[in-house]
């Protein structure tokens, strides 16, 4: 369910969503509780917070239980770093009946600086379930 | 330092103040480890994020170490639970020569609902500090 | 209900409080992923701390559950380090019918040393409640 | 550098590898502070895990530093539930110069039970590095 | 009920205990999160994988509900440092009706290196119980 | 070096140790992210309490930096429950010229009740090391 067949999504459906936020769905400050033996900031920390993002914007979109089906085109751009303030930036890109599909920009600001820069981006499929965790439809029927 | 003297503050200092940032300083969601015996959210968490979310402004508003000399007025307005998105908004309210005042609204969205209200907020006042430990000025001199 | 309106307060009730506990309410070392990106103890570790110990007198006061409604008076005197013992002493310094003032001293002791001192001071307020989330008299009716 | 395009990789130097351990690269408990709002192990605990695992793999494989340069095709079968016995299997599917691809497999073994079944997959692909962060051969020039 | 009595324990019921596994229970990579002020990995850390490890051997043996009730004889050989990737070898020694001893040996491998050696060693006994905590036979009556 | 054996240990150097504290070297309450699959707090949590207040007892008597080199006779009573208040008393039984023996009781005083209990036990024996991590005497030469 990755961007390159998102032609076979329905483009009614899609209009569906909500432009992009203009906060971002998770912001926070990287401590040194959160490091890697080499002392960058883990890789699954970031993970981490990848998957929580897309499921704040899932939840923005439709006020469903999500759960990640899965995940793709995870880029690492450059490393994470102790202070550093992460922002997690999220865009609905296309929607099924039960999943929907979501584009994750990892920024970083490091410490003491005005600069800021994509460290990771990632694309992550959910799908909306009910009690049962039975798919259930994003939008209505 | 608390609000009720910051008559006290020089005003032209004050004006040197950016204005609020539309986007909160620090928004994350409240997972199960965060909460208390009584399976509310931690009240110490949410200070953490308080602290963190003033350090976050301070160094918006000039690019310095600061550390935390004080905190007032903390009022918890409505509990936090388990799955809410917790956003934490600042705003300076004054500065001095080495001193800068933030007050923070923390806001709680719980899961699948459209509802945020506020469920804590504080007063921080933070110090601008060299590598010596010694305070400076916020602002140039 | 913070320290400056305790005349407020109903002498007769603060007669029922006991006495300061000879033992500090919480002790415990600072551990390095307690630390900020500066490599101090992150203020929000020790506001937690504060909050926990707080609860711990509330209910050796009285057996009730407890929450905070407000903090006042957070001073930050010194740093805490990596390796400190840190020790918590209470004071429950006044009561009205439902809620109890609680004044906090931090302390700190680093390794390999016999020097203590204050690092931070607080007050905290807390509120007796029910199974319903409701306020309780603190002592009896 | 997913699997799709594996062919790409150099024959020779993918005979360099390894073969599959017959130990998986972690296995630990998962326990109640792993859990996400809904009382399932949070997916980032998982994406962690799979990120950690493919370090050690990469380092069995060759004593580098590596990081990750990336992660596609992961798959989330099935929920983790706190009890599980969880443990990756990792196996080097190529080598570049540079950069070593890892598939891993998470198998969940639930408590009092002889069952196991996989949870997830995904490949990551990570570069080894030397102190300046510059690219390095895998094995050797 | 540590190994110097182990002649009070039945032989028979010892022959149903199944042969060491070929895999560890435990096996993950130390993070700077879980070092000790002087920058080791905390006791504390090794002995909680200790625990955990015990209770899989156990799990494995039987498929009960497990309790710790004593452990002895824990030598700590060597430090184990960050970045070591730490492996828990479980031998199950003896059973009685309701419990079992566990010998666990800790397996360091630091990074970058092939190297692997003993850092710790102990000795774990569990018990089986049942809903009500009550003591119940390991391997049926 | 358990206590069986403490009258090899030397008595004139036994009579330089302090008597035991009247406060607790540990005292903290039990948060549910301290807890195992079962619900109850886990072992190696109480046990990495264990070890830090041994090493918080070592200090009080010598301002060395002491390793833990062996642990016995841990017996666990009875469990721990979320919202316990834990405290460790510690106990300096013997000392040699470069080790020292302390017996920890850990007590667990539940939440809104006055009763306090022995939930666990142990003896740690600690040696005092000097930056090459050589043993050094405890009680000077």
């Amino acid at each position: 369910m990755s961007s390159y067949n998102s032609h076979l999504w329905n483009k009614k459906m899609n209009n569906a969503l909500k432009p992009p936020s203009k906060e971002p769905s998770i912001r926070l400050v990287m401590l040194p509780k959160y490091t890697n033996p080499d002392g960058d900031i883990f890789g699954g920390m970031i993970l981490s917070l990848i998957d929580e993002a897309a499921a704040v914007e899932a939840q923005r979109q439709a006020p469903h239980r999500f759960v990640t089906v899965s995940m793709d085109s995870i880029q690492f751009h450059r490393p994470v770093q102790v202070g550093d303030i992460v922002s997690l930036w999220c865009q609905a890109v296309s929607v099924g009946r039960s999943s929907i599909e979501i584009h994750i920009d990892v920024l970083a600001n490091p410490r003491r600086s005005d600069e800021e820069y994509k460290v990771t981006e990632a694309s992550v499929t959910m799908v909306a379930i009910n009690e049962e965790r039975k798919a259930i439809p994003v939008f209505g029927d």
